[in-house]
């Protein structure tokens, strides 16, 4: 179910770019237990001036090579594994593109099951949900 | 009130992007029942590696070609609105830019109606809402 | 907390979407009394065709040098604070960027505390909400 969007610097490359993909994927599947083919991202990375991010806030401090990760997802989840997600997506994302973990930011965008369609005009959560238990 | 994000593959042409958006707006009318008027979108077209979709997903398969479109809207629609918005996406995107109604994804993030402002720093529904009935 | 899309057309330059971002933030400093250096905005300049805007809508017209802001922030904020921001933002906005004030449009979407981290893969809010008073 999640859209991620990905905005990186045009500074890291599109290799880099796709591992830092492949990383919040991984993650997402790891603790969000979302299906290995429930990926829906769109990266986007961006000249020097599209991202703006001020050096340091609440004592994290941020790079040009900051990556922002948000994600549209399912409602519901517990904040512990909220906190899991973060840090899994950080360091993977660190280890995979070579930036910072200090440089990932991550944001949810929770919005209802009946609210997607992965295809072909079906709601499929919605059909889903309706089934006898 | 609808603001659509609508992310394709650059190898899609400007005018077919055009004309997925145009059907989109078509449906968010016909379906939500949006003023004609009522058009913010975005649109997106991307290189190479800017889209990253799984080939298949609960039975619908997915080609490169896939039309991801995230529709910030206001909350309380019905869910067979929904559903028969998302068929009618899916089914005039397809017929307008040429690609197979599996690949047109559809995602809706609800917002309320105070959280707008169509321009001039007014918050049009808040004000709207305000008047006597 | 916010995270902020701008998308304006690349008929502004960038000098004008850097002044637009620094007048968004400016905004939600005073208004929203976000922290300053609680800055995470993402710019995207679009060529002809990727930004699709009906000429008037709710008595407002529109030109080709929309800016479109969306805001992913914190809920709970009343209404007339929403609608103090969207007046510092579309004159703001106007002032800076030498667009008309009409041509600001701003949406907000609202995600709660524990849905942020800033980087190192801590849910810092998560974190500050579980102290003791």
């Amino acid at each position: 179910m999640p859209l991620v969007r990905i905005d990186l610097p045009d500074s890291l490359t599109a290799l880099q770019a796709r591992a830092a993909a492949d990383a919040v994927h991984a993650a997402l599947v790891a603790v969000f237990q979302v299906p290995a083919h429930d990926r829906f991202q769109v990266i986007q990375r961006h000249p020097p001036g599209g991202l703006v991010v001020a050096p340091s806030f609440l004592g994290v401090t941020h790079t040009e090579s900051v990556v922002l990760v948000q994600i549209s997802c399912a409602p519901g989840r517990r904040v512990g594994v909220k906190e899991a997600l973060y840090a899994q997506v950080a360091q993977g994302v660190a280890a995979a593109a070579g930036v910072r973990p200090e440089d990932v930011i991550v944001n949810l965008l929770e919005t209802v099951r009946e609210n997607w369609s992965f295809g072909n005009g079906v709601a499929h959560y919605a059909v889903a949900d309706r089934q006898p238990a």
